[in-house]
């Protein structure tokens, strides 16, 4: 099928190394998850169960992929950045557990697996979403993710603030109470800028703070993270269009049906589809200081967009 | 009304002091909280005006007065303490919000007041408690809270450990599944080891964590938490069978009603009284090289044991 979501695939191959990369990320992070989430041991360990459930449950890991690849910019040591890494998709899966309960999404499917609360129930999925939001900033502050406490202090202050109430859960709010009010672009590319793009900001920049670079490179790091996250959320947004549930992973049409805006729903499919590649390109942009180092952080906002529809 | 909780009143102006003191260290620590929330605006404005609504709900603020007391045998700056007992005091008030919810203990009532998913609804109060828990490692890192980043990762590090799956979230998790085992009195004093015990035990260690005190003061603080805290919760469990709804500002009767196990329905009233007041003279044992410094913690134990029932 050579229709896709952004374009049109020309080279097969295109992003075979960038899939790789992918691959062998996930398969590093995975590792570094299994040693730093709680065992199920003991009489609560219904909790660890269902954490582990929950983040073992495949995805891109694009987060931490994020964060793997703007460490590799600038030298930092694979370990700690796996740390990072971690802590951010404990954080992301938390909020996936939280969104998919049922006073909230009400979704009963994440990623073609029952969600934690479908799977355990409604009290274990708040809980166990509690702990991966407590573990995340547990596993930045312990001393193994860098020797420095002011940096360690650092990725905790910034990742606080990308997923706390003016950052990922203020988007949450603005997402659920779209149905009763009338949101146009602009509050949308806000509600979007909150609910994914802080955190998305924070995986960029982490690799920047990790190496104690100056506001030079954090601001290319952040500016390369807004154009991308805003063409993933696009992406994401056409797949709920266009996709069937077995390509998403998760039940499909639900934006409309719950009343959701989107910029798909604002734009109509073409435009919102050439909005995303024009992001991408600016996106792209940002990491032209960085020559071969960016290839892979170059290729994904395509390879997000080159998906079938 | 001469019968107390665990012993007979002498002196109706034996808690004055201590009185005098836990009203001035709520009244200085909601003006720090005050700061440190954010404020309601903008299109997410229901998630500050519900972490507002939580906190705001009056309560004892037993634990920043514990992180406040602490500090003062260490001679630590208020202004640090007060910062992390506001930190402490939004993980509580967190916990308090998810354990109100209907999927948890689902009560309607919390200090005499409709609890934040019934003032509010569900979504809101999951996603106010998550913002109060992020909210809660955003003040430790930020560098007003110690200029030393080892300090505010090591704050970090402990508040992530006694709020985790091993601490805070396990014990609720053990006292949820209660009515589907049988407990014995080690496990009811490992559930409220983690359950209340981890928070009270980091609010007293933070004081000797903020002056960079060595291994002996922090024990010393860690044993006085212990003890106090199983103290605390035999009388709080004391509450729930002898109290009035009016007295306790929530529903009363709830643990026999809801299958929970404590150590009061376990060793009957007269006996867990008994084992109360063993574990505050314990307590306050572990406060002995503080010398009149500590008068103000010496006499907490005793304090809450001497409310009317």
């Amino acid at each position: 099928m050579s229709e896709t979501l952004g374009a049109r695939t020309d080279d097969p191959t295109r992003f075979d190394k960038l899939n790789a990369a992918l691959k062998h990320t996930a398969q590093a992070v995975e590792r570094t998850l299994d040693q730093v989430l709680p065992q199920p041991e003991g009489l609560h360990a219904r909790i660890p169960e269902a954490m582990r459930y929950a983040i073992f449950a495949g995805g891109k890991r694009l987060r931490p992929f994020l964060t793997l690849a703007s460490s590799g910019l600038f030298d930092v040591p694979k370990e700690r950045a796996l740390r990072v890494a971690a802590a951010i998709e404990a954080l992301h899966t938390y909020s996936l557990v939280h969104d998919d309960l049922p006073c909230m999404d009400d979704d009963d499917l994440r990623r073609g697996r029952p969600t934690t609360h479908k799977q355990f129930d409604e009290a274990t999925a708040v809980l166990a979403g509690d702990a991966l939001l407590t573990l995340a900033f547990g596993i930045l502050a312990d001393p193994a993710t860098h020797p420095s406490g002011e940096v360690r202090s650092q990725l905790v202050a910034k990742l606080a603030q990308a997923g706390g109430a003016d950052g990922m859960i203020g988007g949450q709010m603005i997402d659920i109470l779209a149905p009763e009010r009338d949101y146009g672009e602009a509050e949308v590319i806000l509600l979007q800028a909150l609910k994914t793009g802080a955190l998305f900001e924070f995986a960029c920049e982490a690799g920047a703070i990790l190496a104690e670079k100056g506001e030079d490179d954090r601001k290319r790091m952040r500016d390369f993270s807004r154009g991308f996250g805003l063409a993933f959320q696009i992406a994401d947004d056409l797949i709920d269009v266009l996709g069937t549930e077995e390509e998403a992973g998760k039940a499909v049409g639900k934006d409309q049906e719950q009343g959701k805006a989107t910029l798909v729903s604002l734009l109509g499919i073409d435009e919102a589809r050439e909005m995303a590649a024009r992001l991408a390109r600016e996106a792209v942009n940002a990491l032209s200081p960085y020559g071969q180092a960016a290839d892979d952080l170059r290729a994904l906002p395509f390879f997000l967009l080159d998906r079938p529809a």
